[in-house]
């Protein structure tokens, strides 16, 4: 009986430092002049903002699009939806990105997939002027299945101290600014994935089939193709809301939908009135709500159904912020919450 | 046919915030003056320290002893590991904590179980004067097996920039200082596990039945007890230690043993030379090592072997930081690097 290495239960630490040396240069690139020292210490450095900042930190992941992207082969997608979800969240606060760090944790490192991952990450930490500072590989073999990875991701910014957003700032009659998105982004993925595989076993067909095909509805594109858009980074059309008018709070929307995110930017006892005929709701919601028979507040409590992003401004700096963002529009109005009900009314 | 819902898919966003709501006043002892508003937003906010400091980020996984925590019902001790980890990573570079953010991912959220996870983190950030600032919550039926669950932490410190922790400073002759550690951390549980596996098969048990008994070598204690010690933090020893000596580098020993981490605190061209006699391994070492028959050098490569820290010290701090510290020992010495040889050297 020959005795057991780390290797021979699956588990080979130089795995991880191989493919992590093929994304090096990439991640070199994130660097920002705060940082201190290279990659490879137990922490990593950046030198800390003024007293007057305050730092934002915020962590996420990028759930079950994770499977339809192992699915088609697609895993830069994941990267670069991690770093853009954080870079928002962080935002939603009226930050900065300053770093990232990042965990990758699965059965087994594959060198290639983990360098098409942590590289999609690490430019798009440098196209945010974000540094990688670190991040953590684990092997788990048992933990998930041949080919299973999970990712999550943190990113630490700043904003000065009379910058933050701040819900409590809102008033009755402001306006609600929508951003769309360009899909899902990154939640919802269980729901659309069960409609599809609920088609699929209708239609006879197995699930790449029905991911893979030209619909009519989609432009001639496939579900999978309108399934991995990266998740839309709104940090340049932040900027330029803020230049253009006063930004009072933001609603990033992410898992829970509407109802589970827009109250979060407003204070207590204020809710929104969305007319939704003030954007067309991408085909790409409808084919998913059709496939699945999603009910529709269904679809409205998970999915962002076209606006990623809304930003409440004074209705006196409305117009300014859509003349600055060409692609954002005037969506709502907020008003005072009704006892007993949901907070975002549609109309 | 009935529509699909969120719930209908196993994935149910209330069920994390219930959870959470049993944990919050928990939390909230961990919170410091710098916390700016309450968990909930989309960012937590930490007002930043003087340009005098710099930010030390480190994130962390616990491995496969989460699968041991599950399988013997103690998931305090993942939630506890993580923290400390994340605590003795950042003051490897000199830094106190201030804010923790954790990943947490799972197939469906037991609010049992995940009550016990986070609320055993939110205890151990509070005794480090550690803020609890946000986390992610993720559920991803099909990734996870049933009752699996991954988690990540991500602990940001600072350190005064005259203070940081930097190998370049080691100088040839500089002492290695010893701290011993309570069992595995959380490192090595692949190895540990098939180990255990194998002794299992071979004595045609199961793995609970061998992780259970009481062993003579263990003082009477099980396998299971002793894999399931809470990582060790250092942070008081790292005080007391700085206080009394000048604290050159440190190395906490976590994955990659001996040879992977002691090198991390050294500059290139020096290595140590270890003293094994000057301390004693523990029996929980030559217990899992005997159940695999893992070669000794493997251990070494993979386990801490009993010292989970080392802090290198000039030679004429050597005394004075032992004797600040009274479990830590002198175990050995920096030397030249021998070319084309193992930098960690053992006698």
């Amino acid at each position: 009986m020959t005795g057991l290495t780390y290797k021979s239960t699956g588990v080979d630490p130089t795995r991880a430092q191989d493919a992590l040396s093929q994304v090096r240069a990439r991640i070199a690139k994130s660097k920002r002049p705060e940082v201190i020292g290279d990659v490879g210490a137990f922490g990593g450095l950046f030198a800390s903002p003024g007293s007057d900042m305050v730092l934002v930190a915020t962590t996420d992941g990028v759930g079950t699009k994770l499977d339809l992207a192992r699915m088609l082969d697609r895993h830069e997608v994941v990267g670069t939806d991690l770093v853009h979800h954080c870079v928002n969240d962080a935002m939603a606060m009226g930050a900065e990105p300053l770093f990232f760090l990042d965990y990758f944790s699965t059965s087994r490192i594959d060198p290639a997939i983990f360098t098409r991952v942590v590289g999609a990450m690490a430019d798009a930490c440098a196209a945010h002027n974000c540094a990688l500072l670190g991040g953590e590989t684990a092997e788990m073999p048992g933990t998930y299945g041949v080919g299973a990875y999970d990712l999550a991701g943190f990113l630490v910014g700043a904003v000065r101290r009379d910058r933050i957003l701040d819900p409590k700032n809102v008033r009755e009659g402001d306006v609600c600014i929508g951003l769309p998105s360009n899909g899902l982004h990154t939640n919802g993925y269980t729901l659309a994935r069960a409609s599809i595989a609920r088609a699929a076993a209708a239609q006879g067909k197995d699930m790449l089939a029905v991911l893979g095909a030209p619909r009519m509805d989609l432009g001639g594109g496939s579900l999978g193709e309108a399934l991995l858009q990266p998740h839309t980074s709104y940090l340049d059309a932040f900027r330029a809301l803020r230049d253009a008018a006063q930004v009072r709070s933001i609603a990033h929307l992410t898992g829970g939908g509407w109802e589970g995110n827009l109250p979060r930017a407003l204070p207590e006892g204020l809710g929104a009135a969305i007319d939704r005929s003030t954007w067309q709701v991408p085909p790409l919601f409808g084919a998913l709500a059709e496939l699945g028979r999603v009910p529709d507040e269904e679809q409205w409590d998970v999915w962002n159904m076209g606006i990623g992003l809304v930003a409440i401004v004074p209705e006196s700096g409305a117009d300014a912020a859509v003349r600055a963002v060409p692609a954002a529009a005037v969506i709502g109005r907020v008003e005072r919450a009704r006892p007993n009900e949901r907070r975002i009314q549609f109309s």
